[in-house]
């Protein structure tokens, strides 16, 4: 569970140990030294942290990493260790003086604005808004870029990932040994939590974050068994302890003899593989109430399932539930259909109720694509565990998240390019969500700081920021203030409360649930407006004018 | 430094104290409750791990990571914490006894045998063969794919660039912000130094792993500055000591005057960026011996470079040699070979020697594509520094990895599947690489445990493990054992002494060097062949039939 930082508590360091402040590019040790070198460090700069374009061709982007930053900086301090170190590395010899300054920085004299982790956003957008000396300031630049851009491209991911699979589905996510590295694996369960899943298999996110867990037995498992032979204690007691099968392994062959020879059930197995029945057995006896069996590790119609069946039934007499079934290969559609026609005709023939609606796993290299293409087709899978096209992001591996200065000493400051697009929008800035009459976000705004800020119900001009006839006027039905302060929190804490996960997964399911359908559809989504005011637009351009260089045809 | 581990002396845990023994997937911990139950959880393993497919189009991998799975291992122990959340996560109440088994296991009865970390792989071969009781090397599968995956993926991305790059190229890793979370940042330096990388800008990979740091200044910190009047402490000593220079700021200005005065030099520019020109003099006088400008924050020819050389000019005049530039943004090919002529022009015009040496770097969004288009334009750049497309693997964002069991209780197990090249090759195994005449390696040939190893000059027959028709006689003339006991080590230590970074980075250099260059190519890579002996692909296809369901038609 994500510790909230109740009042005057200390605010727990970032999830993994290894973000310190020496995480970090060397460049923003040496830039900080030419500002101390310069009398400069003490200047308040203000940055902005956006990225310029949705990831995996869609037109959202889910908001997440923003409570790592506040650990981080709650417990920003360079140790002794670290300043000798940063003393050896620095190119030159830098003078001592700078080396005390480092060790006297902390974040206090920082401020952090925030769009609530958890929302959705757009590009050009502030997703932070970083104020403080810009010495330290950029010193945060990396490690906030580096734990915001994966958090939520993964999250984004997953969103997009439960968009397709439907509401109805359970998602679990099962990409840790994909994963790059062990927190691209942690957090990924994390920020896929975040993003709408329902539960991971790596079982420490799941003590971190409190993130359900799930699992079932692997194919080796299951090729570890020679046969139902091997089994030595084969006594299950009744699920009402109202006495003991002494042979379990017998009344499992009862059935699978029993299923063998129903012609309703129109088998085509000869034989099943025993060391597969010998597995299912064993793992049943371990969980009789959590059976969950995977069925492909040599045939799923012939072998899989029917060994499946004759435990479930099994377990059904002694009065358990068996959980269901997993497949980790082949034509899942196909797959899952058999298996739920044959698991309805065992309901209908041994009259075991319920025993048709079996769980049916499906796990095998899934994406959005493959997701899409089993809806197409049709099919019986009630649970999808995705891993490592989830995980790693596979379809775009990064989200390019920058940070740029916008501010310094109360100048607005434009970071110009020849290419349009990578021009940054000067200015401390106020970002606005407007909604319109049907709830749906119209368009997002920034306005200069001191601006008033949009009223509802009264009309305001929207520009584009680069693009001079793309205007518009909008008459919001509510109005809603993007960035929040997040550092340092008001009345003597030193920072707002995090929210808990839970609370961050649930905001994130609720503004997905908000947006405009054809802004989330997979296929030639519509871009969501972003916007500036007039003030601003007129602004960014003056200033555009003003620092491009004017040259001389020859 | 890689911590080695001498005598006696204990191995340190993994890099990110994050990986531990719960860094895994909940079904370990469930299958081991299983086998416990069984009372086969002492039953003896052979697993392997292994990789079905090179990644990014080629035909060669790098293998890496190992180091961190014996860190693992040499200090495996669940904590009374990890058991207690244990206890609570499993499905189902699961007896008090399998909570003291948990409590006693270590990895003291686990054997790893490994190719030598840094080394060319293929597909098919064990990278790991791991053995131990299968209820705990079963709890490592998660952990170790984990730990390799991704490290051999980066690895062999960076090998990739380096190939392109060529040798003569300073590579510079600077992906820190854009990796996925903090330890694929800090994984993504490692890896990518011992894949030939020269630095990285990552400090605190710097300090975990010795890697060299580079580092220039970034856009805002020329944007933070308004123009040279800023500077107030104009002085700078002479190199040598020998006197300073009581305004620095006006030799600047006066150089600038010269170059932009000087016809030959066909200048386009009226006037620079005064506030790039104040950024670039506040950075030499912070670091007057490794003065690097970044000079595309307004324009290159027009602002950034004049500006550079007005400042690199001044620095020679009091005995500094300036570093060079930073281009991160345009035409690189292009700009590179504007740079250099006008870097050859002022050493022509002004008598500077060795100013047309200037190194130029360039950094923005490259990747094996991009270096490839530059080399074929021709350009003049002397470094790159690379980030997203290197660190967040773009091209392919995992490596598929996989641990499967093929032996247990001394009996071969195989790993079946409708799709061949998914069937494992059963049976502890013992690899070899044989060499050619000319020194290149030729094939890897996989046999049973017990044979007898192939012998220089003797002619062995080759199989394809499943394609019956392709076999060759091979007579090796030199033959190398892959796999090396890493842990336990011999003579009482713990494990074999783990080399440190440098000498991994090393074995891998020369392991690039010595494969036929046809592997190596970008386009078309010829495949390097892998095989198995006569006796174990009979052995193969005895167990397959043995185990696949024989069906009906109807």
């Amino acid at each position: 569970m994500a510790a909230a930082a109740a009042d005057g508590e200390a605010i727990e360091g970032p999830t993994n140990p290894m973000v310190t402040p020496l995480l970090t590019d060397l460049y923003q040790f040496t830039m900080a030294y030419a500002y101390w070198k310069a009398g400069k460090h003490q200047e308040r700069a203000v940055f902005d942290l956006f990225f310029r374009r949705n990831p995996f061709g869609g037109e959202y982007t889910i908001f997440a990493g923003v409570e790592e930053c506040i650990r981080l900086i709650a417990n920003f301090k360079l140790t002794e260790e670290d300043i000798f170190f940063l003393r050896s590395s620095l190119p030159g010899k830098c003078e001592d003086g700078f080396f005390d300054y480092l060790r006297g920085i902390d974040c206090s004299d920082v401020e952090v604005y925030s769009i609530t982790e958890g929302s959705v956003v757009f590009p050009k957008v502030p997703l932070l808004r970083v104020e403080g000396p810009v010495a330290v300031v950029q010193l945060l630049e990396t490690p906030f870029v580096n734990l915001v851009n994966y958090a939520s491209l993964v999250a984004t991911n997953a969103a997009r990932h439960r968009f397709v699979a439907g509401k109805s589905k359970a998602l679990l996510e099962f990409g840790l040994r994909r994963a790059q590295g062990p927190d691209g694996g942690i957090s990924a369960s994390k920020y896929c939590y975040l993003g709408g899943f329902d539960a991971t298999s790596n079982v420490a996110a799941g003590k971190l974050f409190g993130i359900p867990l799930r699992g079932t037995h692997s194919h080796a498992f299951v090729s570890s068994y020679m046969s139902p032979d091997e089994i030595i204690d084969k006594a299950l007691p009744y699920s009402d302890g109202s006495g003991i099968c002494e042979d379990f392994v017998s009344l499992v062959r009862t059935w699978l003899r029993k299923i063998q020879l129903t012609d309703s059930l129109q088998n085509s197995f000869v034989e099943t593989n025993q060391s597969e029945l010998g597995a299912f057995i064993s793992y049943a006896l371990a969980f009789p109430n959590n059976f969950l069996a995977l069925v492909d590790t040599y045939d799923v119609t012939r072998s899989g399932i029917p060994n499946f069946c004759a435990v479930a039934l099994a377990l059904s007499d002694l009065g358990y539930k068996a959980g269901g079934i997993r497949l980790d290969s082949g034509d899942l559609a196909y797959l899952s259909c058999e298996a739920r026609k044959f698991f309805c005709a065992i309901e209908k023939e041994f009259r075991v109720p319920g025993f048709g609606k079996m769980t049916i796993t499906a796990s095998n290299d899934l994406n959005e694509e493959t997701l899409d293409a089993l809806n197409k087709q049709g099919h019986e899978v009630d649970a999808f565990g995705i891993g490592t096209y989830l995980v790693t992001c596979f379809a775009q591996a990064a989200l390019g998240c920058v940070f740029k200065l916008v501010e310094i000493n109360n100048q607005p400051r434009i970071k110009l390019s020849e290419d349009v697009s990578k021009v940054s929008i000067p200015c401390k800035k106020r970002c606005y969500r407007l909604y319109g009459r049907e709830g749906y976000p119209l368009v997002d705004i920034m306005t200069g700081e001191n601006e008033s800020p949009p009223k509802v119900a009264e009309r305001i001009l929207c520009r584009h920021p680069f693009n001079e006839s793309k205007r518009a006027y909008v008459v919001p039905q509510q109005v809603e203030e993007l960035l929040k302060c997040y550092w340092p929190g008001d009345s003597g804490k030193k920072a707002v409360e995090l929210p808990s996960l839970k609370v961050t997964r649930e905001r994130c399911i609720q503004q997905l649930s908000q947006m405009r359908p054809d802004h989330m559809r997979r296929l030639n989504p519509t871009p969501y407006k972003v916007s500036v005011s007039a003030k601003l637009y007129d602004f960014i351009h003056f200033l555009w004018l003003n620092e491009a260089p004017v040259g001389e045809l020859h």
